[in-house]
């Protein structure tokens, strides 16, 4: 008898029809002989609605524990309907708000972190054969303050709750029915993949693939559990995300991805000296914006050029600090760009496959589309282009890397 | 420096205009030099969606712990807006729910009552000279499991908490003004009570008068607590709920009032024999029903006719168990009518003022209405009769006892 953590999306749970739909897949996954853990979002456009009032009530920085207090009820009202509704198709449920279901995180309010989960509220109610419904996204301090755990945080909540439980497999229902090589809407020629490791997902949900929260996908590979990402409105089988060893066809590019949501920030001629970086980024790290990628360049006059990107929410306040620590540096100039595309290709067999990267330059260099940084890992190189040339690039690698064959599995 | 619980309805929280006015109201009380607590309903609507949804995914008998798990996300909504809407103001506020506040209630889902409460929380929040906003209807088991207080369970809630925290008084804002002698909606000359004693209340409450809920009022009449009825539109005195000693003057009627939310069995004939009310009454209070009034006659002939009240929710199963009764005791006859309304006149001076009933009597026969029924207590009689005269019999007993001044200030 198989334990699986089945988790739905806003959409998913978006309106009572639906919520009837997923009490009959979950009955469905019971009466095939499993128990279930099943953990949902808000309904669809709920949590937007309560970020209204929480603006109109306490203007554009809210009391995050306020926040976390009022946002929480979305999935609370979820978990209750969800509940009423497998228990009408007649089978036993219980609903569990992350206080009640032993969700410890920190203070840290509308991002905590998960500490510890104390699953022997969820063992007693699956022991008795019942379906436990658990609110995602939030959590408890040790105070009893309602947390949350951010964006994304219901895919964290039902992966952390599987890993915990020690789950067969938490299975992630979305509107798409699987992990594709690249953006659908974009590329007809996409496919979706069978199957993916833990560290393609993580690059790919790093660089800007929808489908799976990073977080969650940390949480799954350091535990081993498996994924399995699929369309909560049909049956088909989706995409498996698994540890490398059980991916059997190592693709060279198994995924083509972009993200337009970073902007750049370059620091020109600033006199080459020790600690350039520190006394740039200090200042930055200590105002909460997460550099992403970072470029020096020395020039032959001895001055060097220093340009990273950052979230664009936090461009302004990331371009202000960057001129400030400019001026002090007597840099020659501080600019900024918001359009920009960080195009990305990622895939296991790049491991083994030299030439990947010089074949992307090319494929770029053919449509006339200037490089401005690059960045690899062991399993993926991105770039950064103007924000405009973004699809052409994501068209021209899709077809160079997957579609023409090139992306076949090698052996190892 | 006196502390001060403040209760507010769904009405005066409709809205996050009017949450905004809430916070005025809690930051002025404050600003005055006073401690406050402030308990606050669900906004208004909301409850209602919630139950409907309930409905929908639960039918008509919803999981009542999983109704209370929904509905409960109503008054979480208003705490943490209120507590945001009154930090904009610039003042410390913090939100609790029902279980954060240590409101700890029976696991009767729907109508729990409160075991005790667990104050440390509230108070170490006073103690920063910050406003606490709590969740009123709502509590939490020993399970954690969160439960609800039924109808009205707001005031309770604001009422229990102010008890427990051994507050100066308990200020229930409402959309009235105050406790009126009458309905001011059907009587043009009902007045405003400045003052009326728990006793008193208690009797109005129960007797169909819907500004304070009767819990709430015993609550405060076994803890000697003040309670402030009054508007929050305005900022007039509103009417006092006070210990029967702190009423100066002791009106021989202070309320006339009506309630047309019970229905009347009658079993006609049956033998008489001991125990005839043991095998009607036990079924009753077996099936949960209770029964108000009841009335037993003698006739003649050796046989005796029983009559009695139910809430009209329990009508149908009431007279069915009756009829089962009273084949069973071989009645002659069990009938029913729904069309009934309780008229009751309440007042302490009662006490020491003979013929208010003959007068109420004479009254009604002028009218030419038809007493079906009458109770009585040492401050109030009731009478049933026909509900098409509900309307007329209060405005001729409110013009006889109040209006007419024959309702002055007794003597004592």
């Amino acid at each position: 008898m198989a334990l699986i953590v089945q988790k739905f999306g806003g959409t998913s749970v978006g309106d009572i029809e639906r919520i009837r739909n997923v009490a009959r897949r979950v009955v469905e996954t019971k009466t095939a002989g499993n128990r279930v853990v099943v953990c949902v979002s808000a309904m669809s456009g709920e949590t937007n609605k309560l970020v209204e009032l929480a603006n109109q009530a306490g203007g554009d920085e809210p009391d995050p524990r306020e926040y976390d207090t009022l946002v929480s009820t979305g999935e609370q009202k979820t978990i209750a309907l969800l509940a009423m509704a497998i228990q009408q198709l007649g089978h036993g449920a219980r609903s569990f708000t992350g206080a009640q279901m032993g969700m410890l995180t920190d203070t840290d309010h509308t991002r905590a972190r998960i500490l510890s989960i104390d699953t022997s509220s969820l063992e007693a109610v699956l022991a008795k054969d019942e379906v436990c419904v658990i609110a995602g996204f939030q959590g408890v301090d040790d105070q009893g303050n309602i947390t949350t755990l951010g964006r994304g945080g219901s895919d964290t909540s039902a992966v952390a709750v599987a890993c915990a439980l020690g789950a067969d497999v938490c299975e992630i229902y979305t509107d798409v029915d699987g992990v594709y090589t690249t953006d659908p809407r974009l590329v007809p020629g996409a496919r979706k993949l069978p199957r993916i490791s833990f560290e393609e997902m993580l690059e790919l949900a790093s660089l800007g693939a929808k489908v799976l929260q990073i977080r969650s996908v940390k949480f799954a590979m350091r535990y081993g559990l498996p994924l399995h990402v699929r369309s909560s409105f049909g049956s088909d089988v989706g995409t498996w995300v698994v540890p490398e060893e059980d991916v059997m066809e190592r693709l060279v590019v198994s995924g083509v991805t972009y993200n337009v949501d970073e902007a750049k920030i370059r620091l020109k001629g600033v006199a080459d000296q020790p600690g350039i970086a520190a006394r740039l980024f200090t200042p930055l790290g200590e105002a909460g914006i997460v550099v992403d990628m970072i470029l020096q360049n020395f020039a032959s006059d001895g001055t060097t050029d220093m340009t990273f990107t950052v979230p664009k929410g936090d461009y302004r306040k990331a371009l202000e600090i960057a001129k400030k620590v400019g001026s002090e540096m007597a840099a020659e100039q501080v600019e900024g760009d918001e359009n920009i595309a960080k195009v990305s290709v990622v895939g296991l067999g790049m491991k083994d496959h030299a030439g990947v990267a010089t074949k992307m330059f090319n494929v770029l260099a053919e449509e006339g589309i200037n490089i401005q940084m690059i960045t690899t890992s062991e399993i993926k190189i991105s770039v950064v282009i103007a924000e405009k040339y973004a699809e052409l690039a994501i068209r021209g690698l899709h077809a160079a890397f997957v579609e023409d064959g090139a992306s076949e599995p090698t052996t190892e």
